[in-house]
């Protein structure tokens, strides 16, 4: 009987292996004086001194970019995917006032490819060293009969730190607040299985054509890179309420989870422009639909006092973001409304 | 043209919502006084104060269980998958001398079936409480594009803490230091590619057959519960100087990773008993790639000094573990040997 090992099964560990060897540098390239452990370690070590933070609390969040994997095809639009997954996490533990201390990466693929691997490894190392996130550790798993052929998927967490006086939402939100809206890229991590069978079996829409309504290649639209809104946001944090994070769900679900009993949103949707991409999902996906589905060309929410309100849309676009005052927080029971 | 919605596409929003329901007591129970946030923030808040720990290192990991998921058909067995993830996860920190602090959860799914990802997450829940951590975050993906239909995958991370001067590997390691072997519960969550390969479709096994050499059904065998060591050698840390947790890699790979320059392992095969699940896939996996792919019997390798080794040993079989002294550490080139 011919010998069976872990490679005849469809497993690759020398293929692993050798990524691995590639990314070392890269991957060291994020660590800081607090890193304690080499890759290769059991567990990734990270002290927990955090100077200037008086009662530090840890922010966790986990998330993956979905089916946006299914429409990279360079090694360019990989490193990408890794980027969009730590800005979406590093996103989230904003939303709570936190500062990223460290990320883990999980990348579960069909047949594993090492230059895929690298790229997006790559990807996820430079947007965590532009945020001072460590990459502390990560996970490839080939797995071919649980992924689709020819699929991956890239998961990965974060753990970051916040005072505890300073943790977002803030008590205190109350009818007369004022919502900014932070542009958004395009559709960030969400609705890409939704975008995909509007877009290419309804539409009958070709991803790599030239198309006037986005101005530019429609994969190209469609993989736009999940904006971080770290190195914007959290200087004004002492001036801001609460922050939203529009993700799956979209300005319908996400906003609520920030509110407080006996609040609620109205929001102006004259007030701000879409990125192109969601004009076109308009003309196949219901208007209800795209608010819950898509951001609809709002990245993040943040609530404010009236008199913060123009000093904080003003220094975030001072510091690159197009932003806008889109609503106000009204009496009601933690919905928003879109009029 | 008819109405394209989230749910049309292939995601069921509403069917995540309802099962959130469903385990939000579960979940709620793991929280300790140091959890500051609720199911549903943007990121999961967990207080940083560790009495009793002078110099607080964070220990962090990520891993998933890979395809054994596909041989999951009851919701018991989902549940035990859950705690598949948990156990392997604080194994693997406490490989560095680590207890858990709290767990983020990630189940990506072709459709989501709310009974399956509640048991997942009652497993995940009650592992979790079982050693005093916190399952304070988690997310869901409804992929059906990625995963192969009716498949789906379990990863998460965990986060846990050790003082920097007791954490592991300690320095000192050397030749003459003894290695303690605790007994698996069978493949635990690595090779299943490999072993399915192998009893299915090589050796033609029925998964649902009484099989004698395994003195069970099949299935069960090899949904045999990843054993979680932490209860049993917690307490034994200070006289322990490494940790190996024998994960994907077997004990060829794993060992090595806590050894210091200049040491190897030799292992004495027959100085432990396998469960007789391996003595199965021993018919058609040759004997290198057995030691490589699979646990072999040993899901956790300890190095102790050889005045600490009988008590150790004893302690352990006080506690519950089947455990044996199984080899040594000599000179050597971070290698090991089984003879």
């Amino acid at each position: 009987m011919e010998d069976l090992t872990y490679q005849s099964s469809g497993v690759n560990i020398d293929e692993a292996t050798e990524a691995l060897a590639d990314i070392k540098d890269v991957v060291r390239a994020t660590y800081t004086d607090n890193v304690l452990s080499d890759i290769g370690a059991f567990g990734g070590m990270f002290a927990a001194n955090f100077p200037g933070i008086r009662e530090p609390v840890l922010v966790a969040s986990i998330d993956g970019v979905g089916s946006k994997t299914s429409l990279a095809r360079t090694m360019e639009q990989y490193e990408g995917l890794g980027a969009d997954l730590v800005n979406h996490s590093v996103n989230d533990i904003l939303a709570q006032g936190a500062k990223p201390l460290f990320f883990l990466d999980y990348f579960g693929t069909s047949k594993l490819d090492k230059d895929q691997l690298t790229a997006v490894i790559r990807g996820v190392a430079k947007a965590c060293k532009a945020v001072g996130c460590v990459l502390i550790g990560g996970e490839t798993a080939e797995i071919p009969d649980i992924y689709a052929a020819g699929h991956c998927e890239i998961s990965g967490s974060i753990v970051g730190v916040v005072d505890k006086a300073k943790r977002l939402p803030r008590s205190g939100i109350t009818a007369g607040n004022v919502v900014i809206g932070l542009a958004s890229t395009g559709l960030h991590t969400n609705g890409y299985t939704l975008a995909r069978k509007a877009l290419f079996d309804k539409m009958g829409c070709e991803p790599d054509r030239y198309l006037d309504e986005v101005n530019g290649i429609l994969r190209e639209a469609l993989l736009a890179e999940h904006r971080c809104y770290f190195s914007s946001v959290y200087p004004l944090l002492p001036r801001i309420l609460a922050i939203a994070h529009i993700t799956g769900g979209g300005l319908l679900d996400n906003i609520p989870r920030v509110l407080p009993e006996g609040c609620a949103v109205e929001l102006d949707r004259t007030a701000w422009k879409e990125p192109a991409i969601f004009g076109l999902l308009r003309q196949v996906v219901p208007e209800n639909e795209m608010y819950r589905a898509f951001n609809c060309g709002i990245g993040m929410a943040l609530i404010v006092h009236p008199d913060s309100a123009d000093g904080v849309n003003r220094e975030l676009n001072d510091r690159g973001e197009w932003s806008w005052i889109i609503g106000n927080v009204v009496e009601g029971q933690r919905e928003v409304k879109i009029s």
